[in-house]
């Protein structure tokens, strides 16, 4: 079992990271001995290979923070990357959503429309573990940020979800290994 | 004549840089008392106003270097920032073009090519006064560059072509306050 090697799909790269161009270049460096192997092979791929309209693309790929995953699939075309990522999302989303009032929902939606507006994208945070206060606070703090910048921090941010997203696929895998 | 203020439309800061955000936000702040405080004003607006989807949209703007941007607009709807701006590009590369053998054009074109695959935008550089060669050597030396990376190095020649034609309209608009 030590030496065996992890077969991943692109579309459950896909719903680790929204990126085609992520995806195939993951496809193409697979399979891997590890997850610390796919982790590192998949910060190369996203830093170095996914240019900018790929990055545009994987953030397009999320809900608006605050959101459900399901009012924002609602439009687009049901795959199985996306309904892994909703589901995904709605994890990660947790403890934001549990700490969640009527008044702090209102004031994250109404930040969100002016970093959209600013910025061209949606806030792009690793919300695991954050309350919706935590996140808030953070969006404010990059609010005042060049859009450049902007654009680094989130590409940042999404490689924290990519990373907790392929250690829940690697996970799920060796499961399957032990099971099946 | 000292205190007189320099009107320029939409249309013609489109001419000088293809972001509609560019523009938009230069009328806003308009009119100029000279050429030094537009250029001001248009790095202020480039680099904190514009987001990463304006940036692109300027790079778009440009015709791939070596071509003349009259085979590029061939398929685009004329309008006046466009012919303006094509004019400008042509003598901008006037240089490049009196310098060029078929042999660097074509490495030239094939380099151009490599590039766009890599990061998903012409390579933009401010070519007054560069030979084909030297434009070349550029491009080869940035192709390494991370994505991020030349998407701001890009931004930044955008600026300089922007500022050289920012010069060219504030002179064509003092020669019709001169003649007028």
């Amino acid at each position: 079992m030590g030496t065996k090697k992890i077969e991943v799909e692109e579309q459950e790269f896909l719903a680790c990271c929204g990126s085609t161009r992520f995806a195939q270049e993951m496809v193409e460096v697979s399979p891997f001995s590890s997850l610390d192997d796919a982790i590192v092979a998949a910060r190369h791929v996203w830093f170095n290979k996914v240019d900018v309209n790929g990055w545009l693309e994987a953030f397009s790929a999320h809900p608006q923070i605050g959101q459900t995953p399901f009012s924002s699939s609602s439009s687009s075309s049901s795959s199985s990357a996306h309904s892994t990522s909703a589901q995904w999302s709605k994890g990660e989303q947790s403890t934001a959503l549990s700490t969640a009032t009527t008044s702090s929902l209102q004031q994250l939606s109404e930040w969100n429309a002016r970093y959209y507006q600013k910025f061209g994208f949606v806030f792009i945070i690793c919300a695991s573990g954050r309350t919706t206060e935590e996140i808030l606070a953070e969006l404010k703090k990059r609010f005042p940020n060049r859009p450049i910048v902007e654009f680094e921090v989130a590409a940042q941010e999404q490689m924290k979800i990519t990373e907790l997203r392929l250690a829940k696929l690697f996970s799920s895998k060796a499961k399957e290994f032990s099971t099946g």
